[in-house]
């Protein structure tokens, strides 16, 4: 049985025990958020040492950290490497998605070490050397079935992404910039067929099931500027998921949305009400939203002011985005980078919300920082190691700082 | 004649046409913004060199960097060197805070160099190496004098700070942590008199007359960390200096207002209000405000964050907080990071705001973007240095990026 299942049944898994126990809510509250389908618990049955975690309302905002290769850049080590600076500063989650080297034994090693929920984006494979017009239909969903079997706790599917979208996003200014759209829309045009993840959505919620894997329909028509935000395409393939969603909630299926994107600040809220609203509640996994499209090589801070207001609003979930966000491949300081700012806007966000004790770490700093205890402090930042090398570089032996020196508030 | 007398009587000046020139309004409208207290221009008379620009409604968000030496660095130089960077990178102000080496010779050539308004906090060089028991009022006057004559455009001036937020500011956990509030409440306690900078409020309005210093009302009551956010010394505080901003616009002298500090995500739009309100629409001028406590080592990303909520609800004038805060005084790459985190919250909340053409660039680097025009993408970076040395860093020849290589969404 999927969590799903269970939580209809008012079963309470232990996986939903589990989980609770970093919540707000108790184990009972949280099978019925599940049950509504207003929170999932991506947990592949085959996923040996995964520690299970809850993503949805009510509960703490949560954060993804993109890993994976590429062919001109294929590490296992330091993908993995990757990974373990991404758990340490707080990713709640990770995703693989590698494109280069030896992918099946690259998310093979990614699962077997990961603690945290793995997902992946199954289509990019089915792509892998191939011209599109050697890509079958059953490539698409095998590659799905490959995914979910090999252990894969959440798969992006973008489900929504249909022929109709061809004319509606004609005219865009950025385009489609979505990674897994931009390779249905080509498969469509070239084969002149409607997408075979839609046509055989069915058959696609039966391979989740089999071993509970949570589907993260996917956002193949998320906005890549600004100007895009909220566009009818957008909207169109939003509708879509909802009734997706839906049908998935039916079959017993766990489902999250993915969302934009580039947003601008004042569509934020808007963009979180509307998905709630067509998708029944689903919880929300948004990508940024980058609230301007000039800053590249400080998209990790544009991705957090929108990822904060986002949170705030309501999406339960967040895409890191690193400094390198549309620039080149992200390295290990990056994905640290990426996570803390990330990490940043959840927290705040869970503060805004009114979590229950989402300040206690904010009010044991601030008790420690009124006393100039530095230890203490330091055991509280988000990143002790930067903090304690800016103290460092000051050189002051005194208890002030060096910004007002003798002049300190505080002393 | 100030610009608020000159705006009064119904004259455009020099200054309201030249910094009318790059905002979305034209000179008379500027000059109406300024009659009624919404805005104002920041330009000693003394200051050669300086273009002028207006902060208010409507407006474009400014940023603000703030400079300046301490007792273990004191370096002209490299005080310099922070200006030119914090300007080339989009500071629209400067405030110089030394309190090291020979600050009236540093301010001096600070004011000689600057090309954008300077502003000064004069009362700190009053307690320069003195205890607090040898300061008496008329230092504390003749220092805001003395800064006034030597060319400072705006002034913060802590008059809201009285003998009654001793009593108000002891629940607090963060205590008081503005420097100038915290020296003012030590002389109230040390004098047992109440503070001159709220006695002699007449005195000041007269001193900045003569030269047209704009008086910044800073908010030595502001919160130092979240849970005293919008407590009950701030408000007192708040109110204290509607009635002050209501004087000096009686007397004909611009002024704006300082506002917080540690904020909460949600009470952000709260705060802005308030001080409207209690204000008269005077600017609003905030320091971050920071949505969380624990990220020191990354607080110009939490204040980018409030900073971007606050100007897209209404602030008018940001102060950047750079990566160093809470640890150290800034150094050249902190204050470049700083001044960043802060454009790029004051430019999405511009674009937010539907301030005229605020996307305008966006689109460019969107249509950039869409062709994979590297070239023209770095055109319009807000850091082409740095964007072009991720670019470099992945050695790719083709024109996609390593992210997605082949599968890129553009090609």
């Amino acid at each position: 049985m999927t969590q799903l299942e269970t939580a209809s049944a008012g079963k309470v898994s232990k996986e939903m025990r589990q989980a609770a126990k970093q919540e707000p809510v108790n184990a009972e509250q949280l099978r019925k958020l599940i049950k509504k389908g207003h929170a999932v618990i991506p947990a592949n049955s085959r996923h040996k040492g995964l520690k299970p975690i809850a993503i949805g309302r009510g509960l703490k905002t949560k954060i993804n950290a993109n890993l994976g290769t590429s062919p001109l850049k294929a590490s296992l080590k330091l993908e993995l490497k990757k990974m373990e600076v991404a758990i340490k500063f707080g990713a709640d989650t990770v995703m693989d998605l590698s494109i280069g080297g030896n992918v099946d034994a690259i998310r093979a090693e990614i699962i077997k070490k990961s603690t945290v929920p793995v997902g992946t984006v199954p289509l990019y494979q089915a792509f892998l050397g191939k011209e599109i017009s050697e890509v079958s239909g059953d490539d698409l969903l095998g590659s799905i079935e490959k995914h979910c079997k090999s252990g894969v706790d959440f798969v992006t599917v973008h489900c929504g992404v249909t022929k109709r979208a061809i004319p509606l996003s004609r005219s865009r200014l950025g385009g489609v910039v979505s990674r897994g759209g931009s390779l249905l829309l080509r498969w469509i045009a070239c084969n002149k067929k409607e997408s075979p993840l839609y046509t055989n959505y069915d058959y696609i919620l039966e391979m989740a099931k089999d071993l509970d894997v949570t589907l993260s329909l996917g956002d193949g028509m998320r906005p890549g500027c600004l100007k895009d935000a909220t566009d009818k395409v957008q909207l169109h393939e939003l509708r879509i998921l909802g009734k997706l969603a839906e049908r998935a909630r039916n079959a017993g299926i766990q489902v999250i949305i993915e969302g934009p994107g580039h947003v601008p600040l004042n569509q934020i809220e808007r963009n979180v009400r509307l998905q709630k609203k067509a998708c029944g509640g689903a919880p929300f996994y948004v990508l940024g939203p980058l609230v301007t499209d000039i800053a590249p090589g400080y998209d990790h801070i544009t991705s957090a002011i929108g990822g904060a207001l986002a949170a705030f609003h309501g999406a339960d979930f967040l895409c890191y985005v690193t400094p390198s966000e549309h620039l080149s491949l992200p390295d290990l300081n990056d994905v640290k980078e990426g996570v803390i700012a990330s990490k940043i806007a959840a927290h705040a966000a869970d503060i805004a919300k009114g979590i229950p004790h989402a300040r206690d770490q904010d009010d044991r700093m601030s008790a420690c920082r009124r006393n100039l205890d530095w230890k203490g402090m330091f055991g509280e930042c988000i990143d002790a190691d930067k903090a304690r090398a800016y103290r460092k570089r000051s050189k002051i032996k005194s208890k002030e700082c060096t910004m007002c020196g003798k002049l300190c508030a505080l002393k």
